[in-house]
C-alpha cells in the first residue's frame, strides 16, 4: 500500500474533546472517526488493528473448543421479558417496528443465545460446549468516554458455555481465564490482573474482571503483595487485605474483559432444558465471557504509546513494515523502496511505502502515527553504504539488526521478520 | 471436528413456515435459527458459509483497490436529516436515547460514509478511492421472506467510491460490475445476469441489479436473445425488446447485488467538498455497490441444492471433507477415519468426522445436509479392499477418483483436493 493512497488522514495540532493520550492519538492517527457521540467509524487503519485483535481472540476461543456463531444486533422484546430483564437493564435501547412489535438493541446476548441453544440442545450427551461471537452491541450509556474506551456502540467477543454441573463450569471457567491472559498478552498488554467482582445485573455467583492497571481507568483495583486482588464494589470501604491483613495498594484500572459464572439464572427463567442421564429434565449451568475489541485497541494505545504515536506489536500492527524512501535525483531510493514493498506484498506481509515528495520529518511523524514495528529507511546516503537502515518502534525488537545489506535484502529481511515474531 | 461435538441440530420432518426449498434446508440443516421475525442467528455451520462468502467478497473488493472500514449500525438522526432522507425512507427504524437524542438504525450507509469521508478528504489528489465494509444493517420491512432471502436484519457488503468526474466513476463502475461477476461465480451461482434498474430512493442516474434467475425470486426480469435485459420497473407494461423489437422472455429473479451511480446527490446535500486542481471547492461524484451476504448463501442453496441438502463448492463449503466411518468390531475403520481427520486438520483443511454409532443411512442423511463437496467412506468392506471410498456432492468433481488407496492416502488425498479447486 502506498501511504498516499491510504484513505486515512493524519491530523496535527490539538484534538478537541479528547481527554486521554490514547484517544488523541486515535484521532490524530486517523484510526477512528466519531459518527455520533459514543459511536465510531473505524478507518482502514483502525479496522486493520481491530481485525488483528479479532483474529487473536478467535484463535484462542477456538483453541478451548469454542464454536463461532453470529447472533443479531436486534431482538424481539419477548425474550427480554421472559428473562425478566426487559425493565431492569437501564442501557437497553428499545424501539417499535412498523409492524407494531417491540424490539431491543441487544446490549449483551444471554437471552438470544439461550433462545438459540433451545433449538439445538436435547441431551446431556451434547454438553459441555461453548459458542461465541464477535459482533456489534449497543448500550444506551448516559456518557461515553476516551474514544473507544467507553462507547455506546462497540464490537465485542461474547462467549457462552453450557454445562451439566457447577464443577464442570468451574473447570471450563479456569481454562477460559487462562485463554484470556494469552489473548491480552498476544495483543500486547502488560499490566493485566484479574479481580473478583460482583455479578450485578448479570446474575449468578462468581465473576472476574480483567483489569489493565492504568491511570486513565475508571475502576479502582486493590492489590495486595500476597496475591489478593479486588475491585471497589467487592471491597466496600475497607482497604485492608482480608487474606493477610496488610494494607492494600490502590490502582486505577480499565476493564478489558469479564467472565461470569451464571448458574441457571437464564436457563431456568427461559426454560432451557435438556434430558439428563436419568431421564429427568434439567437446566444447564451457564458461564459467559466478554472482551471488547475496540476497547482492547484503545487500551493498548493508552498503555504503550509514546507522545508521537501508538506502538504496536507484530500481531496487531496494521502494517508490519513501513518503508520510507528519501528523494534522490537518480530515483534509486524510490526504486529500491518499491522493490522491497513488492517483495513483502508478494509474501503476504502488510507493508506501507512512503515515497512522497515531502520533508523527511513529516514522513517520520506519519510513520510514528502508523506505528509499524519495523521501519526501513532507504536514502542516497544508505545506498552509498550498500545498506537499508532499520528502526524499531517496538522496544522488544530494538536489539535486532539496525541495517540490512541491499544485496540479497530478501533473505536478510525474512530472517529479521522471523526474529520479530 | 467431530460431528457429535458440532453445536448444530439437523431437523427431520416438515419445517413449519418455510416457503422455499432453500429455507427448509437451512432450517433442517441447522444453518440458521430465527431469533425474531426477519432476524436470524447463524449457527456454527451457517456462519462458516457466510464467512467464506465474506472472504471471497473481501478478496475481490481488495483486488479493485477497496479499503475496508467499519461504520456503526446506529447513527444520529442529524446526518439523515442533512441528506433529506430522514422522513423519506420507510424502512428507517428510529429510537430515542436516554440522553434525549434521536437515533436511527442505518439501513444503508451513504450518510455515514459521507460524514466519514468529510474527515479524510481535502484534495483532488486523493481521488479516486473506494471504501467498503461488511457489516450489519436493519431495515424495518413490513414482511420478511424465505429465510435469509429477505430479512429485517442482515449482513451486507456495501462499498462507496469517490471520483473527480462522471467518466472516472463510469470506469470504476464497469470494473466493479466485473468484480461482482467474479464474486458470484466463486460463490457458486450460475444463472446471474445484470439488469438496468431504477435508482429509486437512492438518487443518481444509472444503476444495475444483479439477478439470480430463479423461480422463487420476487422480481421479474425481461431477457432478450439480443442481450437486452431489464426489470419490471424500467420496462413498464411493454414486453417488446426496445433494441431489436422481439418479444422478451420473462424470468423470476432474486436480487443478489446492486450497483449505483449516485452523482453528487449525497456529496452536495451533505456538503462533502474537496479542493480541485484550479483551487475551487467541488463535490465528489459517488458510486455505491451492495451485496447481501446471507442472501447470497440462501440463493446458492435455492439454485443448487437437491432435495437432501445444499451442494457447496470448495470455496464456500463449511467443511470441505466429510469422513463417514462404519462401525466394525476391530475398530480399524474408526482408527483410519481419525487418522485422515487429523491429517487434514493439521493441513488446515476444514474436515468433519462422523464416527457415531448409528445407522449408515442416518449418517449419509446428515452428510447431505452438511453438503461437504468430498465425502470419504471408511468401512470394513473398503478396508478389505485396501481403499477409501470417495463420493462427491458437487457435480463439478464427480469425474474424479472414486477411491483412494489406504496406503499413502495422504498423497492421494492432497492430489484429489488439489483437483477440486
Amino acid at each position: 500500500m502506498l501511504i498516499s493512497n491510504l484513505c486515512v488522514k493524519r491530523k496535527f495540532g490539538t484534538v478537541a474533546d479528547a481527554s486521554t493520550k490514547g484517544h488523541k492519538l486515535c484521532v490524530k492517527g486517523g484510526y477512528i472517526h466519531q459518527t455520533f457521540q459514543g459511536g465510531y467509524t473505524l478507518s482502514p487503519l483502525g479496522y486493520k488493528v481491530c481485525r488483528n485483535i479479532e483474529r487473536i481472540i478467535r484463535e484462542e476461543m477456538d483453541a478451548i473448543g469454542g464454536q463461532e456463531i453470529l447472533m443479531p444486533v436486534v431482538s424481539g422484546a419477548d425474550i427480554w421479558k421472559e428473562s425478566g430483564r426487559y425493565d431492569k437493564v437501564d442501557v437497553l435501547a428499545k424501539f417499535k417496528g412498523r409492524n407494531g412489535a417491540d424490539y431491543v438493541l441487544n446490549p449483551t446476548h444471554e437471552e438470544v443465545v439461550v433462545d438459540f441453544v433451545k433449538s439445538v440442545l436435547d441431551s446431556y450427551k451434547q454438553m459441555p460446549f461453548m459458542v461465541y461471537q464477535i459482533q456489534t452491541k449497543f448500550r444506551d450509556e448516559l456518557r461515553s468516554r476516551a474514544g473507544l474506551v467507553r462507547t455506546r456502540e462497540f464490537r465485542m467477543k461474547d462467549a457462552y458455555s453450557f454445562h451439566l454441573t457447577q464443577e464442570d463450569l468451574e473447570k471450563f471457567y479456569a481454562e477460559c481465564l487462562q485463554a484470556y491472559y494469552r489473548i491480552f498478552k498476544r495483543i500486547g498488554m502488560k499490566n493485566v490482573v484479574d479481580v473478583k467482582s460482583d455479578n450485578g445485573d448479570m446474575g449468578g455467583s462468581i465473576s472476574h474482571e480483567f483489569m489493565l492497571l492504568h491511570e486513565i481507568g475508571e475502576d479502582t483495583v486493590y492489590v495486595c503483595p500476597c496475591g489478593f486482588r479486588a475491585n471497589r464494589e467487592t471491597m466496600g470501604e475497607s482497604k485492608i487485605c482480608p487474606v493477610c491483613g496488610k494494607p492494600l495498594a490502590e490502582h486505577r484500572g480499565i476493564e478489558i474483559g469479564n467472565i461470569f459464572q451464571l448458574g441457571d439464572k437464564y436457563s431456568k427463567s427461559m426454560h432451557l432444558e435438556y434430558t439428563a442421564q436419568d431421564g429427568t429434565k434439567k437446566n444447564p449451568i451457564m458461564g459467559c465471557y466478554g472482551i471488547g475489541v475496540g476497547r482492547a485497541m484503545a487500551s493498548v494505545i493508552e498503555e504503550s504509546a509514546d507522545d508521537n504515536g501508538p506502538i504496536w506489536n507484530m500481531e496487531i500492527a496494521p502494517y508490519k513494515v513501513h518503508i520510507v524512501t528519501m528523494a534522490d535525483k537518480t530515483g534509486e531510493s524510490d526504486k529500491l523502496g518499491q522493490k522491497i514493498h513488492d517483495y513483502l506484498t508478494e509474501k503476504g506481509v502488510e507493508v506501507i511505502l512512503d515515497n512522497r515528495d515531502i520533508r523527511a520529518g513529516e514522513k517520520f511523524a506519519d510513520a510514528d502515527l502508523l506505528g509499524a514495528p519495523v521501519r526501513l529507511i532507504v536514502s542516497p546516503k544508505n545506498l552509498e553504504k550498500g545498506v537499508i537502515e532499520v528502526k524499531y518502534r517496538h522496544p522488544d525488537y530494538q536489539h535486532l539488526a539496525n541495517e540490512l545489506p541491499i544485496q540479497n535484502f530478501e533473505q536478510a529481511l525474512d530472517t529479521l521478520l522471523g526474529e520479530c515474531k
